[in-house]
């Protein structure tokens, strides 16, 4: 039913747990398969899951019409290459790879040749712990068939558009949050248990977060920043000298201080009136006017 | 019954809203009372709101034992100095200026040796729009008596312990917080909306955000990071060349990846031998104990 181009953590978790809800006639190409040293290894870990090794990529293509390719990230494009002449219509070729949304667009208009459909995977969480079921997002022109043929196996899948790509950029972009979160979190983390105020200070943080749906939360963050960012970035000061005086590491809270310096000069306040627009789109769409007439002003500065 | 040292904004909010509950008696000194030019305006300001002026900070101390010292930051432990000598085992000192921890806690001192008792109090929002109900903060060991006393006229404080200081550090962890989410949300929104996915990466990180009780998000997000923090900056690369291509300021993203690899190179994924710790709080310990090791290995380096 599966073939996989690439055979290495991801795909050996994945193709684990589909077995074992009962998925037959998986096989897969690896290139380590045809590395001597390598070869054996992996052979073992294939038929261990009941997978059946090829020859090579076409081979898989040739064989199978679902083709779930994870390869890192920097082959992704070469493996679509390495098969591309041989898809038909028939086949759905998913790409599970961590690469950027503009190499999964390229994949997917390759795929779009052939009269295939493609599907831009993005996977929200190690196979390790979650193997086919870790939560997966999913765009392209293919996404609807594959969640519909996967959902009966256990498969985790949210498809978020027909646009390849836009999986990748909602993974990368929901990175941005939960990494910086955990990093601030860290560096206020250390600082109030030095000081003893770590309850407190959670507790403070959770009755606002929680205190209204989450998109009133950014809401109200994003509008009231957009006024206020020249008194916050002063407030954040105090943050600073604490830090400091602590000697703990304050990345996060300085690059805070410098956003909210750089959202001051851009001059949403100005903007606005000094009135809280009502949404954030308000406030994102003012910043893209105000990037565009500063661009417009290097122009005309620059001649 | 109550006395005002400094009235800017904040104490004229304040005490507007105090007498409108029905608070009376109120008297105030502020600096500019005794600036020619100014002077006119600031009484005409405390007789609007049925404050009477006073000729000094002494003479508020004097008349009043509860004293509200509502004064730029700068200037918290000279408003202090002021009054010291005049101040009674009665009188009750409240802080709202936006100092250190340390100026609070040096405040307390002072009070402490006039056997009066003082409270830390920070202001967790603008009193234009709350006057006297903006949330606020206090410690200190006079911290339950007037949280008692004002009550009653519809303030809103929460006594968060009886040590000076806590208050203060308590608003400035938070304000990391709440400022750095705000600073990573526009700096994500501004890069999804152009790529079309805000709705989407809002949803996504709702549901993880929502799922569980804060507390749990802050134990999942600390304890992982402590032992992937490695894989998580490199996976950050992705967005920062995704902000890059499309000309977004990404401070905030780079700082957190600056913030993974200082976390990886305290090499806590060795310390917990890559296994998960039970709670963040392990997490920020172990933090503390690979400092001082480090410090002790630039101590015994430099000998």
């Amino acid at each position: 039913m599966i073939g996989f181009i690439g055979f290495g953590e991801a795909a050996y978790e994945m193709a684990k747990g589909l077995t074992q809800e009962g998925v037959t006639g998986i096989i897969a190409y690896d290139p380590l398969l045809i590395e001597q040293d390598m070869s054996h290894i992996i052979k073992e870990k294939m038929t261990a899951v009941g997978v059946v090794p090829c020859a090579d990529a076409k081979e898989v293509a040739i064989k199978r019409e679902l083709l779930i390719v994870a390869v890192p990230a920097q082959f992704a494009l070469a493996a679509c290459e390495a098969v591309e002449e041989d898809l038909t219509a028939s086949h759905l070729y998913v790409d599970v790879s961590a690469s950027s949304p503009t190499v999964k667009k390229n994949i997917a208009a390759k795929i779009a040749k052939s009269n295939g459909k493609s599907v831009d995977a993005a996977m929200l969480g190690p196979l390790t712990v979650n193997q086919h079921k870790v939560p997966m997002f999913i765009s392209g022109d293919g996404a609807h068939e594959f969640k519909k043929r996967m959902d009966p196996y256990g498969m985790n899948i949210t498809v978020v558009s027909e646009q390849a790509g836009d999986a990748s950029s909602i993974k990368l972009m929901r990175s941005i949050y939960m990494k910086g979160t955990a990093a601030l979190l860290m560096e206020l983390l250390e600082a109030s248990r030095e000081l003893k105020v770590e309850d407190q200070v959670l507790a403070s943080i959770k009755e606002t977060m929680e205190a209204v749906p989450f998109e009133q939360v950014v809401n109200q963050l994003v509008t009231g920043t957009s006024i206020h960012s020249e008194r916050r970035g002063i407030e954040l000061e105090g943050s600073l000298e604490l830090l400091e005086q602590l000697s703990i590491n304050s990345v996060m809270t300085q690059a805070s201080k410098t956003k909210l310096d750089y959202v001051s000069q851009l001059g949403l306040r100005q903007s606005f009136k000094g009135n809280r627009p009502s949404t954030w789109q308000d406030v994102i769409d003012e910043m893209k006017v105000k990037h565009q007439a500063s661009k417009a002003g290097e122009y005309h500065a620059s001649k």
